[in-house]
C-alpha cells in the first residue's frame, strides 16, 4: 500500500463548492476503482480552507491509474481556479493498520 | 468518525527505534480498542524524521479512552526524549470513503 497526503488551501469564497466537487471525486474514487483503498478528505480546524486529503492506494500502479480517471480528471478541471495552492506529499510506510471494516461517511 | 493527523520531528539518531515503538503502539491500538478505527503512520519521503500519523478515532470518547490505555502510555513515556517536535492537528471531516476491507501492513 502507499499513501500519500495533499495538502490545500481553498478560495475562502468557494469552499462549499469545492467540498461538493471533492467529496463527489473521492466517492467515485473508492467506489469505481479496485486500486483505490481510502480517501480521507478533512479541513483543519478552525481554518476551513485549508484542506487535507489523505490517500491510500494498493500501489504506485493504482496511484497513476486514478489519475487518467474521468471522475478524477472531471474534478480537477473543475476546481482549478478554487485551489490557490497545492502541495502532494509521497510519504514511506512505517505502520499502517485498520479495522476489518469501518463506517463510511 | 473523527480524523486527528499527528505531525512529528524525531531525533534523526532515534528514527529505528522511534518506528519500532510507534508500530508497537499502532498495532495494540487497533487490535485492542474498538473505538480505534485505524493508524497510518508514514515518514515523509527524503525526510525520515518528519513523521504523519493519521488517527481515526469512533468519536471523541474513543479518542480519549485511547489517552488512557496502558499501551498508549507505554508508548508516551518511551518516546518522550525522541520526539523534538509534535504538533497535533483536529478536523473537520469533508468526505471519508474506504473499501470494505483494506490490507494491513
Amino acid at each position: 500500500m502507499i499513501v500519500r497526503i495533499a495538502e490545500l488551501e481553498i478560495d475562502p469564497g468557494r469552499i462549499a463548492s469545492y467540498s461538493a466537487l471533492l467529496s463527489e471525486e473521492i466517492e467515485a474514487s473508492v467506489r469505481l476503482e479496485p486500486g483505490v483503498l481510502f480517501l480521507f478528505a478533512v479541513a483543519v480546524k478552525g481554518s476551513p480552507n485549508t484542506v487535507r486529503v489523505i490517500e491510500g492506494y494498493a500501489d504506485q500502479a493504482a496511484y497513476e491509474t486514478h489519475l487518467t480517471t474521468p471522475h478524477f480528471l472531471k474534478y480537477k478541471s473543475q476546481v482549478a481556479d478554487m485551489v490557490t495552492s497545492l502541495r502532494l506529499i509521497e510519504t514511506d510506510p512505517i505502520a499502517l493498520r485498520v479495522k476489518d471494516s469501518i463506517p463510511n461517511e
